[in-house]
């Protein structure tokens, strides 16, 4: 018997996707329903046979579902959470993909002031919100990329809020677990740090390397170029809500990167090379310790 | 018949040891030899069959060669260049494939004030040295990490000066073309300020990166942090060199750099999501043209 009877995935891109095919894959759910606002992103899903059906209505898709991810972008996020807690069954476990986490923490509490929604009045009683985010995917994108051992070995950040009941945790932690993800929890505001120095401040390096990079000398690149700017080439829309919807981290960690940055800059015009030996030699360091 | 006699390849690690493979696979010339300074290089070298014979002695294994490529570290090239030249035939070739070129020809032209040196001497009439940089390889070294294909569609810049004939130019551009790489002619100042841009501020920013990540944050890198910190991977030797050996122009495509990136970090704090798209849409315009 599997695990989950209805598993609802709201947003069917890469992430939903593979959430979806690994589900399918490991036998773990009964169903799997895709929701999305375009048939043509359903039908992708249908062809790359991701999930088991489709539906374009939210209320409908999530009235059966015991486990419902949202994997919309970050500014959709919260409107759909709340949405989907109209309408899904007591007890079900929301959770989501998003890359970031207080500013939606936020936009949820921010609702609260409004009783009269049902979703509001659902998910302080008899439905659970807690956040996710998986560290995984790239800069390809759509149901087409998909895969189901996208989450193999990555570690997906589990943020509860004082809100959360440690079992309502554990129930989210266990189903990343069970699509092949490491577990690591923090709060919102502890993973919106770290997302910062690990994930956006690369984002921004790779994006202005790309961008300083005149066109006569994008015939020059070798794999050392390519490799830097890969995640360059990601979608621009999804980044700009990434970078300001958690810009107090990002700004933060970016100023400590560009301290970095003007510290070998520094060591190499004051012909420092125990400095530059040392600088490079930690970043070696810590490159090697993660493997490839 | 094989294009060349025999080429001799000096320093046998990822380079010397991919342009013996790619000789040797393509059957282009009648013998490679390798020299190295290590028997346990040539050992590894002659191990993995990247070269026919070895030498420790450098008068002896070039003194048969048409065709020298020096691939020993940037620091040593300049007087590898001479040695060769002073036992390599009359008519010979000399090239190398040093990440920088300036430092190089600066470093042979200050020994012009030796003329009783038989290198310096030959070099001005009887052989010819034009630098050459394939823009291959990456963090991996060692002649384990030799590939017959490392050149295969990529380019290399082939550096000559005033003193070189277009003959001579020519030979050089041929040789790599035929191990599978594109050629670009440029002056060896062109070449290091072009790959100040696409190659050391790359690895500058990639190893900032690496360095800046605290240890608790590399338990939650994700792909994007693999591909953009790779390359800070590499030999810290030997980009100690490459980075002091250029410095001038690192140092202001380290400028423009990091201007570029205080421009993306003012777009985030003054939320002018306009240049911030504007911004993050160019560098995957750039992106996307190169491919993956």
């Amino acid at each position: 018997m599997a695990r989950y009877g209805t598993v609802a995935i709201v947003g069917v891109g890469l992430i939903g996707g593979s959430i979806g095919l690994a589900l399918r894959r490991r036998g773990l759910a009964e169903h799997v329903v895709g929701i999305g606002r375009r048939q043509t992103s359903l039908d992708k899903a249908l062809a790359f046979e991701t999930v088991d059906s489709v539906s374009l209505d939210l209320a409908q898709g999530v009235k059966d579902a015991e486990v419902i991810v949202i994997c919309t972008p970050v500014a959709r996020i919260a409107r759909d959470v709340l949405a989907t807690a109209a309408d899904c069954p007591a007890d079900a476990l929301i959770t989501d993909a998003g890359s970031i986490k207080g500013k939606i923490v936020a936009e949820l509490a921010a609702t609260a002031a409004q009783p009269e929604s049902r979703g509001v009045k659902r998910l302080e009683n008899e439905v659970h919100f807690i956040g996710s985010h998986p560290l995984a995917g790239g800069e390809k994108t759509g149901p087409q990329a998909a895969r189901a051992d996208l989450f193999d070995g990555r570690v997906t950040i589990v943020t509860p809020t004082d809100a959360n009941r440690s079992t309502e945790t554990q129930r989210v932690s266990l189903f990343w677990r069970e699509l092949g993800s490491r577990v690591v929890c923090m709060s919102p505001d502890e993973h919106d740090a770290a997302v910062a120095s690990v994930s956006h401040v690369p984002h921004v390096a790779a994006a202005a390397l790309a961008t300083s990079t005149p066109p006569t000398g994008l015939e020059l690149i070798g794999t050392g170029w390519l490799d830097t700017t890969r995640i360059a080439g990601g979608d621009v829309e999804l980044w700009r809500q990434i970078l300001t919807g958690n810009r107090r981290h990002v700004l933060s960690a970016l100023v400590e990167y560009e301290a970095t940055l003007a510290g070998f800059r520094e060591a190499i015009a004051n012909e420092n090379d125990e400095q530059l030996v040392k600088l490079l030699q930690a970043g070696k360091d810590h490159r090697d310790a993660v493997g490839s």
